[in-house]
């Protein structure tokens, strides 16, 4: 036993990577390490579902970055299948339940860190827990829909056009089946402006999936026991299969009960270390990934991002502090990419209306350009969207749609917008250029030389 | 006529950007722009040769971003085959010659912008102007090797193991030739530390291109006037061509000869408009592209880095101060990008001796990952090395060999040094993650985690 006992709670990529932080840089005779995880896996890829299910990956296992035992093997106390029900700051324990032998008991801690995720959006619509109808979050939820793709499924319905949308709508259109997206904005991709979003539309339509927007789902149909059909205002969308892609809100149910500061996202704010409730009486709390909020640091504005990318991050930097160094998660600037078949999409930043909403005044550019030079075999079109703000020019954000190289080279921009860069200054960044893998001037420079013109135009 | 006369000496990437920016901005009453060009050709991609070369690319047409008719339709005085030979800058005018009628003539200018580009470097061996031993520098000396390549060819000799000559190796491969490439350096690309560059040297052994290294090429032998070998210190490599491909150097001998300041690679020295020698009484002389040095933003001092798109980048910021606007080129990182069949290279900033030779101590990290995700189709190994000073952790140096997108990747790296960024500080980008574009720490991050640890061990 150690001279401190740290308390995970939830044991996917931000509490795995804190435990396994904390290990690295304090022994065991110094540091007790539980993790109590409420499912059966640990560290999983949840962004690699979509492709399990497409036949990219060839099993769960693939997604799993290290197993319960590699964990165990290096010092971890992980208890799998146990839930954390409720949280004492003033006694400062844990009660947990056995999911298993229905077990309850209570675990004291000295440091505490809540990585209890997010859960999938499941509005309470008719017939929406019927067979037939999936979420995408575990690798059960995985399991489950694959068992339940049967060589007669011929229709599936998405409902929701965003990131896990569309990977989705992918999935199912390279399983064979006959897809339709059903979404209630103007267009796919929200997290695009409308005009970028278009061309994901056109595109899907391209890939005959057939995508419905400006539409509201009012229910599932359910005929012998099973999802028959998506209804919405518009009409009926019939459907083997269903599977909704409606995004995550933060599990916080336990802190909040606890007294926990939440944000207005639902998620746990913390300090740049990963800390929660500083200064409020809560020493010793931390908490990082899909369950806390993250500073945007272009708006200035604490957001909730479910990404896992982010959650690692968090857990480095909180096992680096409850292994006695110092780390800090400074904010995110928005950074995401995706793909649908062979359309990429990057983004970053802030789109016109975050930007209005944050009181910034903007101009916007869009340019047309290829990812390698034009007479380069393979050349493919490629468009960039620039948000630059007025009199200053100063970066906001950026939008990427094409293909062969398009969404990474968002990472640019991202390393710009961190840096508060103006327009004017990305025009002379030193970028790569050989004819295999950009134009003479990089579609990212192209749109930044528009975009400043468009600022010198306005000023 | 115009108020002023502009005349730009060099009618390629750097001239031709400049006379465009600067008639975008001031008509043709207000500025005569008058472009004095010695070959056929404006505005091509020289870059682009290798793929011409190996039929990649259709024609040399392809290789020209704008001919000289476009260019005189927007008002462009463009005068090829002719020849500036000297250049007064007391009377302010350029002693040119028509190379077709042999005629000279005298121009006057108020505004002069030198863009005489570089020189492939030949060195003065025995045999080294025979037939059958090219340089690949402009559009003759690309539709020259495409004639000499005969369908009984079997053998070529690429002398230098730099970009040119690694693109040349493969475009001889992807004609059938049997392919050697001799280099005086430890390994092929030396622009690599040597430890990357035994990466590259691996692979192309791999493609069965033949690598001779550390190996001095003394001559090229001549059979029945045409070359038949090159001779080296090590023996001979018999050849049906072969290609020289040993880099470039500043083409100045005009600008030495009336007096202009040049640099110690014999580059012209600018200031932060491309104004040469301001307040030594040479006012309205500009100059960019290959015949100028750069500020390497990381070491502090200047270089000669003949690159299409600084060039382009020059000519731009020169058209829009003579256009009566203010721009500046503030410098490079020394971004650069290449591929060997399916091998990709990127770098930017110091290579170790660099950063020894400026007076750095540094730590190194170097890195496996892959392109995806480990367990997405596809995925790639690629092997990131990173160079940090020691004690603060600024990142000095980047260099990535490997497949699959790892030389665009390169590009953040260049951002993050433009912004003297610290290791640690990159471990927090915000970079975009989805399984099919990067693992959930791109390689770049897990670089700069290695790379921070190094420099968190040696303080």
């Amino acid at each position: 036993m150690g001279n401190e006992r740290l308390v995970v709670i939830g044991g996917d990529a931000a509490g795995m990577s804190a435990a396994s932080q904390a290990r690295r840089r304090r022994g065991e005779d110094d540091l007790e390490i539980v993790v109590i995880e409420r499912g059966r896996f640990t560290s999983y890829s949840a962004c690699g579902i979509p492709y399990l299910v497409s036949g990219d990956v060839d099993g769960p296992d693939a997604l799993i970055a290290r197993t319960p035992d590699e964990h165990r093997k290096r010092g971890i106390d992980l208890r799998l299948g146990v839930e954390a029900e409720g949280l004492d700051l003033d006694r400062r324990t844990v009660e947990i339940r056995d999911l298993t032998t229905g077990r309850a008991d209570r675990i004291g801690f000295d440091q505490l860190v809540l990585a209890t995720g997010a859960v999938p959006i499941r509005p309470p619509l008719p017939g929406i827990d019927a067979p037939g109808v999936h979420g995408v979050q575990t690798l059960e939820d995985a399991r489950e829909l694959i068992e339940w793709l049967a060589p007669a499924h011929r229709r599936a319905v998405v409902v929701g056009g965003g990131y896990i949308g569309i990977e989705m709508a992918e999935a199912m259109v390279r399983k064979g089946l006959a897809v339709t997206v059903v979404d209630r904005s103007a267009q796919p991709m929200s997290t695009l402006d409308p005009d970028m979003g278009a061309l994901v539309h056109e595109a899907m339509e391209g890939m005959d999936i057939d995508v419905v927007t400006e539409t509201e789902v009012v229910g599932i149909e359910v005929t012998d026991g099973r999802a028959s059909a998506v209804l919405t205002a518009d009409g009926r969308f019939p459907a083997d299969i269903v599977v909704l892609g409606l995004g995550v809100r933060p599990a916080t149910e336990l802190a909040r009960a606890a007294g926990l500061p939440l944000g207005a996202s639902g998620g746990l704010t913390t300090d740049l270390r990963m800390r929660v409730g500083v200064g409020g009486g809560a020493e010793g709390i931390w908490a990082g990934g899909d369950c806390v909020e993250v500073l945007d640091l272009v708006s200035g504005r604490r957001r909730h991002i479910a990404l896992g990318t982010h959650a690692n991050k968090h857990g480095r930097v909180i096992g680096t502090n409850i292994g006695g160094d110092y780390a800090t998660f400074p904010g995110v600037v928005g950074t995401a990419v995706s793909k649908v078949c062979d359309l990429e999409i990057g983004r970053t930043g802030l789109r016109e209306k975050d930007a209005a909403a944050a009181g910034f005044e903007f101009v916007t550019a869009t340019i047309e350009s290829t990812g390698r030079a034009g007479y380069y075999p393979g050349a493919r079109s490629m468009r960039v969207k620039m948000i630059a703000e007025r009199i200053t020019g100063r970066l906001l954000g950026v939008q990427i749609v094409g293909r062969d190289g398009a969404a990474k080279r968002i990472d640019t921009a991202a390393v710009a917008l961190t840096h508060r860069m103006t327009v004017e200054e990305i025009t002379s960044l030193d970028l790569g250029y050989a004819p295999p893998f950009s134009p003479v001037w990089d579609p990212i420079l192209v749109a930044a030389r528009k975009a400043a013109q468009k600022v010198a135009e306005d000023r």
